[in-house]
């Protein structure tokens, strides 16, 4: 599949107590729909979705150099999803992605079609579990990986790719700017179970050794292409960066912080002309209809501090995006539209409210926001805290941030943290937005912890080996886990027994009704 | 001080690149304002509100079985702050925290007065340095230590209070339910600098060998008098659960999860008679007016799940709490009010808004809430999410809750992290709420983001040990750290040097006036 052999270990087997779980697909022949299927003592069983692909499937047999296989259904000639959608057409990804999210597939089909949500899969990369981006959807969450000029190496990306899908990334963006770029994408599209994102233009910077006066639309579209032809399944195109938008940035007190952004302007400023992003659009969407590549159409002129959020660069931007949007779509082509950066929390809904008027309710798709500045090292928290807010305001992907935001680039244990604190904002949102199912797991976990079920608590928590592990540090025998109290409480008294005299009592007196509140709460 | 001796080492110091710096206080003689003074790579620097004691002043000397030095202006025969205020006084306490604060001494005054904001400091702990909590001021955060029957000693416990008021604790509680209860507080309040709260019902459940049923209000009275007559500042009381109240969680997933909640359900519930914490109220109001405790009306039917949020059994105790409130305040003691808990973020604002109406305004004082039940390990991200989003609609203080949540008793590291995650929290809820000074330390830090400043970045930074332990894992050499480039971008291209282009360009063709951005910015 490449030229270049690695060397590669990836993180293989199940997460603790769960076991992987498929369920057959009507009218699509030999798909299978994943579940991670957590086993709890009480002998049932709670389905969680699952992005983990086969990595978590004990039966797989996993050969990295061979990579995934192609799923079935996959339909090459008949446009793209969006085209699909507005003839009427359930396609075997829409069934898919109606199995997942527990929607009727019309559902699913209309969103499409009305362009409030995308299905990023390019005809060339078969190997991804179809999914939806959307905010009528759970929202996801997106892992960044990628090597630079000064650090790693394939196998280390490769690893990073399947540990972020292992703890939940929805997709993955390669932002690879350093060497072996097509070959470190190569490897992370044949065995990537969800869709893979780039930025192309930092492949192009590649070709001109890094000057981007030296950037031309056919270095960039030839680069487009070879990724399209590779099965990237969206890419971000920094097309709204105008040259007159680059003096609006000479006030703010971080300039432009988005790489794509900056190489834009500085070519409109060396050339003293309209960005080819922009000139050449059309383009760009016809080379993206043919493979059903996704736009992720780039804010390149985000905020990159509190001081500098919402303002006028940033959303002029943004109307630059809506148009451009409407342009897309009469391609046919998928759209969503990339967010902030650095917002306080007072000014994040009005980015949303604006994406939606201004770009046809496009999904929008926000890195973060941080919601303040003065926490480097810990970003993945202030920024999870503007990812949840700008979430449940109808954000329907999340990129994450790792601890190392800002200072450098993160590790395996930065991706697993960034992705948990993501999966967190993620799930806080769909439970406040009222996701139909979110919060049947909130409950069955809050029962297990009632009834003392520290296993099952473990198991259904979105990472059982730390919780675990954290439980075992004050208290490590196993009796510990099936005692009824914790080190909180201590053995003599315990708040939760209380709650459990108080039914006896109510139901000893008859004073009001007692509702059976769940499985196994009488032991 | 007290009879039990221990060998307690605690971290000391100064915060890598900061040195403490005092300003002196007109009209109260001999007191001393404390501040983190950070010092800057340009000459300048930058001054930061400062919860560590003396700890961090490399010129005191500490001598833990001594404890620190009482402060001057202590007065103990005019009654409380609030009848002081309201009597028109500014105290010495007041003129303290308008300087801390940056606000008019009369402010201070008005606000306590109103009942909208205290000053716990019992007239037993001359030791602390004055702090307000109230809407109008930053918000606060409390760390909460103490041992339990299973584990932890006072040793552990000294060192965790002066490490959670080192990164920013403003109070902490003493939640100790195990042995040397008493001696363990001691040791607490002669070395802490900010105030301590309790939870007496704890230690009288010592006194009862942990059995509910044997509390009486004399046991329970004369702890009180103990802890007040030791200095404590405020004290958690769950007066609002009332008997009849008990009924209503019946119905719930997880029930009582207050531990002192519990109790008083246990105990009305076995004499089928009222809580003696609501039939004494005024007694203890007495009590505590006679040393300025501070009221911390507990939440004891506070929601332990998402699913049991805003439900009856907690709006009837907060009704209470509107109560029992004015009656403190009839005789003069300083009022906060707990809240939640485990709340989803739609539900949030509601306990704000309800709370305020109910408690005329009182301070509100919230565990988190943790917006999401599933992350077991992360509670400290799940409630930073709602702490924040609590901050910013007018809760006063937040109380943190660690990684060990739910799973153990934390140690240094968990309380480091979960007061780093609160001080996230309460301030991007201050910067929201638009704080005067809030936002002055944001942009000082992205100007030194901008200005690849990355030592005054590291300076200004919450755990500035953390930021640039993280920078050196990619970057470990000192020249990297004045290099105009980073690990994400490399050498070859950097987008912020982009935007000193753009401000170039802008002047060079005379586009749009040039505004200086701060300081440094042209090197």
């Amino acid at each position: 599949m490449t030229d270049v052999a690695i060397e590669a270990n990836v993180t293989t087997g199940p997460i603790p107590y769960s076991t992987k779980h498929y369920t057959d697909l009507p009218g699509v022949p030999g798909a299978k729909v994943p579940w991670r299927r957590v086993n709890l003592t009480t002998g049932e069983h709670f389905d969680l979705y699952d992005t983990s692909g086969p990595y978590t499937d004990e039966n797989a047999v996993i050969d990295l150099s061979a990579g995934l296989p192609a799923r079935p259904g996959v339909v090459r000639d008949r446009g793209t999803q969006l085209q699909r959608a507005r003839a009427g057409e359930i396609t075997a990804e829409m069934a898919f992605i109606a199995a997942r999210e527990g929607f009727p597939a019309e559902f699913v089909r209309d969103e499409v079609a009305a362009g409030r949500a995308v299905i990023p899969a390019n005809h060339n990369h078969p190997e991804l579990e179809p999914m939806i981006i959307g905010k009528a959807f759970k929202v996801k969450i997106n892992g960044n990986i990628g090597n630079s000029a000064v650090t790693s190496s394939i196998a280390e990306e490769v690893d990073k790719m399947v540990w972020a899908t292992r703890w939940g990334a929805d997709t993955i963006m390669d932002l690879s700017t350093g060497k072996d770029i097509h070959e470190t994408r190569g490897w992370i599209m044949r065995n990537s179970p969800v869709p893979i994102g780039t930025v192309p233009i930092y492949q192009a910077m590649k070709e001109v050794d890094g000057d981007p006066r030296k950037l031309t639309w056919e270095i960039y579209r030839d680069t487009v292409i070879e990724q399209c032809e590779q099965g990237v399944d969206y890419m971000t195109v920094h097309a709204g960066v105008l040259f007159d938008h680059v003096l609006l940035t000479t006030d703010r007190i971080t300039g432009i912080v988005s790489r794509g952004g900056s190489i834009m302007a500085k070519w409109c400023m060396t050339h003293q002309t309209e960005s080819f992003l922009y000139t050449h659009f059309e383009e760009i969407c016809e080379i993206l209809a043919r493979y059903d590549v996704t736009f992720s159409l780039g804010d390149g002129l985000r905020p990159g501090c509190i001081a500098d959020a919402n303002d006028a660069a940033q959303f002029a931007e943004l109307r630059t995006l809506g148009e451009l949007t409407k342009i897309a779509k009469s391609h046919g082509v998928q759209v969503m539209i990339e967010g902030p950066g650095h917002v306080p929390m007072h000014k994040i809904v009005e980015n949303v409210t604006l994406e939606e008027e201004l770009c046809e309710e496009a999904p929008f798709y926000t890195l973060g926001p941080l919601t303040t500045d003065i926490a480097p090292a810990y970003d993945h928290i202030t920024s999870a805290i503007g990812a949840a807010i700008i979430g449940r305001a109808g954000t329907a992907m999340l990129c994450y941030v790792t601890p190392k935001e800002h200072l450098g680039l993160p590790n395996r244990a930065d991706v697993k943290a960034g992705v948990i604190a993501y999966k967190i904002a993620a799930h806080a949102a769909d439970l406040a937005k009222g996701h139909p199912h979110a919060q049947e797991r909130d409950n069955e976990l809050s029962r297990a912890r009632f009834d003392y079920r520290w296993h099952d608590q473990f198991a259904l928590s979105l990472d059982p080996e730390t919780a675990k592990a954290y439980h075992d540090e004050t208290l490590p025998a196993e009796a510990a886990k099936s005692a009824k109290f914790c080190s909180m409480c201590g053995p003599q008294f315990s708040a939760m027994r209380v709650s459990r005299d108080a039914r006896e009592y109510a139901a000893k007196y008859n004073l009001i009704p007692i509702t059976p509140i769940g499985p196994g709460t009488d032991n």
